[in-house]
């Protein structure tokens, strides 16, 4: 018996939203998990690039590769052990790039392994287990349930999500580069402590932002995606982002911009044909600095993931 | 001629959101300016003690006075200078108690001078100037719109403010000590920093809480009203307030327990009759202490200040 997932890419953090906030985008890695015929053979991962652009020689095909250790702890929180499984990713999705492609296998394995089982785990397991493995929930939650979601991470190892409609004609671009970062890089750079002042200042960013959201506001938005917790920190490993803020700051139709996760992927957030408006423009500032961007323009996800 | 306003008391914070959070409650300050008849006669401030409870002897009756700063702000917005003018406070918000009584009259002396004028100045320019006198807007804009208001300083001196619908079931309850603390030492015990882990703790649980009100789901609301950035540090300052919140934490029908404010009256969010079921118990905390307190139960006030 084999189950085939298909789960999104994801968005995460949406400027002051910090391991809170994300959302899905129509990239996806399918994921396929199998009982393997042979008793003993094992686990076998197996990786199968669906893009030439992007290479996944990064992710470990051994029981340290991380869909192995989701399922683990899934087959662990139903009292069983994981023996003989043969695990496949079909990759889509960029890697090291931002775009949520460990939360993406990570939350495929857990579904497929689960739909193998049976369905013991409900979605707050699965949330739960991906989040453990994950380390936030800001990817996983969207990647699961699609959509745009607000997430929390709770002492008690729970995680609460929300998923808020998202209004139909915000448009997401998103400006891949042709560079990686590591997201352990991205989050070393981060300061371990920030001013009260600064915190508070995101307080009342993402608090807004969710009400921008509810409204379907966009000029509140707009007001909405500044951040001075993470981007002031990242912002120079990111090439020409600085620029992008400033070249869209008073553009009709452009919400604004933000780092995808830990980047170097940035997200451009605009109502209807807002983007196509300053594409040429926007291209320039990466040509300016010999970077490649794969610039593509999505609607929101809302389904999640799926058994296909 | 002469304009009288009454202002309601306001409640800043709950929880998370530091600075960007309040509420509007029933209980009025009444502020009246008028146009003094002898040229030349200066600024005289009047205050009228409403209630015998609370002694107000700490508000300045000259130049010094925040209502009379408010109003200059205002005629100088308006290209005037205030000369001969009358201010009268009839009180009934206790002052440092963490109700916003400063919020209140600087909020009531703006209406009322601006009527006064012929209401030249917007909402937009009141709670801009009401914010830059009182410092943060948290309580100025319930004091000024009513309800539940989420707002946000800018860094252009602008102040956004959403109103969003409080759900009509959840009922407030303050426990107003028979002590006063002083909002500066409140303020001054704070850290000038925090964790970025206390910080995205704080992100995530004021912009749930957003979701929260939106949603009006109170079962989500009792997750959402703790905080690691001002109470950790200030609840040593209010005496009950940590048996307080050991008491509610797993009561039927009660959200939650916050600091008002700065301090040191406490907020109790509660559903129908779920304070009245544990009044007798929270009692108790207060005697033990030897803390008088006075105990007011309220739907929220939505109107906001009004021209009476």
């Amino acid at each position: 018996m084999k189950v085939t997932v298909k789960v999104p890419a994801t968005t995460a953090n949406l400027g002051p939203g910090f391991d809170c906030l994300g959302l899905a985008l129509p990239i996806y890695n399918e994921i396929t998990v199998e009982e393997t015929v042979m008793p003993g053979s094992g686990v076998e991962i197996n990786i199968i690039e669906d893009s030439e652009t992007y290479d996944i020689l990064s992710i470990p095909k051994d029981e340290n590769n991380i869909v192995y250790k989701a399922i683990e702890l899934l087959y662990n929180f139903v009292g069983q052990t994981v023996s003989d499984i043969k695990i496949t990713i079909k990759t889509n999705i960029p890697v090291t790039r931002g775009l949520g492609s460990s939360a993406s296998v990570i939350v495929g394995g857990l579904m497929a392994a689960n739909k193998l089982l049976g369905n013991p785990a409900d979605e707050a397991v699965l949330l739960s287990i991906a989040t453990e493995v994950e380390g936030h929930p800001d990817n996983v939650a969207p990647a699961l349930f699609g959509g745009f979601c607000l997430s929390s991470f709770e002492d008690d190892g729970s995680v609460l999500c929300s998923k808020i409609l998202w209004p139909e004609d915000w448009k997401l671009t998103v400006l891949i580069p042709d560079y990686e970062l590591d997201t352990k890089i991205a989050r070393s750079i981060l300061p371990e402590s920030i001013t009260i002042k600064d915190a508070a200042y995101n307080i009342r960013k993402c608090s807004m932002l969710i009400d921008a959201v509810y409204r379907q506001d966009a000029e509140l938005m707009k007001k909405c995606l500044s951040d001075k917790l993470h981007q002031p920190y990242r912002e120079r490993l990111i090439k020409g982002f600085k620029e992008l803020k400033e070249l869209l700051a008073n553009k009709d139709d452009v919400l604004g911009c933000v780092i995808s996760g830990a980047g170097p992927t940035i997200l451009v957030i605009s109502k209807n044909d807002g983007f196509e408006k300053v594409e040429n423009e926007v291209r320039q500032i990466f040509e300016d600095y010999n970077v490649n961007c794969d610039i593509r323009t999505f609607d929101i996800e809302n389904e999640g993931t799926k058994v296909i």
